[in-house]
């Protein structure tokens, strides 16, 4: 690893996996990380107790679905939702999403036992 | 300000403005920022003494001058320049840039009393 910035393509990290709901770090930053994932199908509802995260559509679309209404995300949007609020993304499509968040933040919050939780994320 | 989340639309979010290397804020989350710029023309050399940056390029393009090298960042591509990383934007076209970075971070880093230093940004 080069100690030199190093710039990254997000196109071509995401070619670099096709399984969904199991987010990838690309990148680290001030305790934050920068994760890819893709997403396809409901996931669960959950929340983070301490955690905002940032979600940005890269490509596809999916449903944020909150508890008072569903957003759709596209390509060039994002959202931020906020610790404590209870959400569930939904993609009918394959979704290439950025999500930015702290390095603690775990993909199905207060869920820990969850057969989707992913812990010890590869780095790409 | 409604208390449910709202998505943004980067595009919608560029159009609100047109002037180069004024920052604006599209997001907070966990400390850090989310900002918006528009890049023309070489910026100043500068670092962020205990911030690292993100710089991710939505339209445009734009190199990123470092002491060792010079890296050109297209759309869909980013780069994480580390605190204390000199470093020197420069655009040849106008470059649209999404930044992550803590709220504390002044544009100009260790420059506090450049011309270009940008205090109090504005929230679209």
């Amino acid at each position: 690893m080069e100690n030199s910035p190093q710039k990254v393509n997000l196109a071509e990290k995401f070619s670099q996996f096709s399984d969904y709901w199991s987010p990838r770090i690309v990148g680290e930053l001030n305790g934050q990380q920068v994760k890819l994932a893709k997403f396809m199908g409901p996931f669960e509802w959950h929340h983070h107790q301490h955690e905002d995260e940032f979600f940005l559509v890269v490509k596809g679309e999916f449903e944020m679905h909150l508890r008072d209404k569903v957003v759709v995300l596209q390509p060039g949007e994002f959202m931020i939702v906020p610790r404590g609020v209870e959400h569930r993304p939904v993609a009918n499509q394959e979704a290439e999403v950025l999500m930015f968040e702290p390095a603690s933040t775990v993909n199905t919050g207060n869920l820990r036992d969850s057969k989707r939780t992913k812990t010890n994320l590869e780095h790409l």
